[in-house]
């Protein structure tokens, strides 16, 4: 399968000539497009108008030798989008390809399921698009009927992602013959394709600033992977670290933010020794600091699987450090026997529930959270650290500790009990 | 694909007249059979003497159900295994079939590549077998030449395992014709089939007690899983736990030895208040017993994922039981805050190092000890448990604290530098 891009556009409503190169949520629209498609196609064919070589520019800098690809160059792009896309035809060949715009974004999901199916690809329960402003689709036997942005009477809105074969370039030609401005929905009401469905998931078309901003806050919102998320997280620090994320997604590379979540982390544990109660705020704000790395990294596809294993020890060294801090603190007043267990139970177990769910991913090579049950346990890292604050704010170290052994082994126990029940054979 | 097992034998050289249902290494010889096929053919036929019932009594207690499986019975068992074959015929139909002796072990690795084959199974560097004792085989171009206990040239020896089609009973009725007593090897020696290779890996047929013996011996030999083994696991663990694991197996289940080693872990930590010399010395032997779960589950192919994820779980229980002694037993002196932060210390760094790699698995879907510098990091737990019992003999309860807060936490900052260093991107 090939893939055809277009991008012969002037950008006049958004006031940059080369809207492919435009970056949306850390990364440009038409890198965006060839990473989500790169998987599922063996060529790249972008059609280009012949006075902006600047898409031809970025793509030699950047993705040369990485894919194949051709730039197809139109002299005339005034005749439309529909004879840009026939301009592809010989660099095509006889090959099945997606057609898609260098102007649109799309989200993983949906490039995942749009290329398995073919014809139009129709969005029947647009979430996230202003349908006034689309291009409509009746349906009839499955196959469009007619297309238009002022349809009255329509199915589905058209989401600029096609599979199709020669077909569809002998209807472009006939449409050329005929016009003199192609519109690519001219070419659709020739040749009738099949309409297949992907409803629902995140594509939009960038036009202008404001959908340049729509598109970056909702990739950004639709990043949050929402499994391993507890109560805190989901009510509190969801909502805060997705408006930073929007803000530093353009500037920060997740492997960054993972350090910033860091630092910030080890520094509310030197801040226990000047002010226990703004070191317990500054510790959950880290915890807030600790979703933006894998936001960012969603958002931008710049997903590793080193990020997440890093991220995850730099986690419990943050949890160490700071219950020592505490530890150390409580000591001030008198030290012994007791606070040395009460602290060592706390560690052990507030390690131990993020050890016992990776290693049963290790084991299993599934995640624990599959088990229903593994949900409504209490103790996730954004509850603990959020019961550590309000302990810290009440000044009150050795209660924090003993509530964290006991939080944090009961955790563990309790997902022993589950996994056994359910899984012991 | 459907599998012939031959149990019509009289079991006369070993004094038991059902010789499939001798446990090796905690399991019937049948049921391991079984077991190991089971995932490969849809349907067992077992021949069987029709004098003796005691194989199907026992197939009806426990695979009834699991399994298809059917039952011939031969009558005129004195006419030799090659008739005993032969009375298979009409339940194997048109299948294709593996034919194997149901007084043969099998290693699982010897299954796995022998299924795939066709003919008979060949053992052309046998490690494991008395040669003297075994059927012979002569190959020509690719097929068998002659077979024969006596035989003084040829290239392999006969494994008891085949792959056969409908001509293998053609020619064991073409040898019943002439002859009375049908051997296989008459039958094998009219067939000609091809000879697949199977070289190196553990097959055994049962003859004797000492057989039997030698088997469960080299089967939990075997069973050492070595590649996550440190020094002091390799050069001493396994070397008794292997002894135990050969006493033990066909008493005891992996769970029980999980918790048999997770009881004189914890035991070894409450003896430190007793005698910290003692108490390093049950630390180390309950590291030897950590060793026996595995072997005997994989020796008598009871490996589970919840034992690989509990096992994993109480070792770091017992790790922290054992520090948290030590602690308080160097508490009995002076407590101070120096102690509360070494042992601290000491904890994450003992956790972290196995924490550290079970999270790479859980992301990277293989284990970390495939980058060949993993290899050479010190500081596994084996090894880390040695020193711990050195430092007690000594009477140093704060420089082991110490020792294992530097090694631990040392060996996760080298495994984060080879892993940024292979596996950044």
């Amino acid at each position: 399968m090939k893939a055809v891009i277009l991008a012969s556009g002037q950008g006049s409503r958004i006031g940059y000539k080369t809207k492919p190169l435009l970056k949306v949520a850390g990364r440009r629209i038409v890198d965006r497009t060839i990473i989500l498609l790169k998987q599922h196609v063996e060529e790249f064919i972008f059609v280009v108008r012949k006075d902006n070589d600047e898409l031809e520019k970025h793509l030699e800098k950047n993705w040369k030798g990485k894919i194949n690809y051709k730039v197809v160059k139109n002299p005339v792009p005034e005749r439309g989008n529909g004879y840009s896309f026939f301009l592809a035809k010989n660099a095509v060949g006889n090959s099945k390809f997606v057609l898609t715009m260098g102007d649109h974004v799309y989200s993983k999901e949906f490039v995942e399921k749009a290329v398995k199916l073919e014809g139009l690809i129709g969005d029947f329960k647009p979430k996230y698009v202003d349908v006034s402003e689309a291009t409509k689709v009746k349906v009839e036997k499955k196959r469009l009927k007619d297309i238009g942005k002022n349809l009255k009477d329509f199915d589905c809105v058209d989401t600029g992602f096609f599979v199709l074969d020669n077909k569809a370039f002998e209807a472009a030609e006939k449409v050329a013959e005929r016009k003199e401005v192609v519109e690519l929905s001219e070419v659709m009401k020739e040749l009738k394709p099949v309409v297949s469905e992907v409803s629902g998931e995140f594509w939009m078309d960038v036009d202008t600033l404001d959908d340049l901003k729509k598109a970056k806050k909702l990739l950004v919102k639709l990043s949050v992977k929402g499994k391993g998320d507890g109560l805190i997280s989901r009510t509190i620090n969801r909502k805060i670290s997705t408006k930073i994320s929007e803000f530093l997604v353009d500037y920060v590379t997740p492997n960054k933010a993972t350090l910033l979540a860091f630092f910030v982390g080890i520094l509310s544990a030197f801040l226990v020794f000047l002010n226990i109660g703004l070191a317990g705020v500054v510790y959950q704000f880290s915890s807030i600091l600790d979703g933006i790395d894998g936001e960012i990294a969603r958002a931008s596809l710049r997903t590793s699987k080193f990020g997440e294993w890093i991220d995850s020890i730099l986690d419990r060294y943050v949890d160490f450090a700071f219950l020592l801090a505490i530890a150390i603190y409580a000591c001030r007043e008198a030290i012994s026997t007791k606070l040395l267990i009460i602290t060592m139970f706390a560690l052990i177990g507030c390690v131990m529930v993020s050890y016992s769910t990776e290693k049963f991913k290790a084991a299993y090579g599934f995640s624990a959270y599959v088990l229903k049950e593994m949900k409504y346990l209490f103790g996730k890292r954004d509850e603990r650290i959020f019961i550590e604050m309000i302990f810290c704010l009440l000044n009150m170290p050795v209660i924090l500790l003993l509530a964290i052994a006991l939080i944090g082994n009961i955790r563990v126990a309790s997902t022993i009990a589950i996994v056994y029940k359910k899984l012991k054979f």
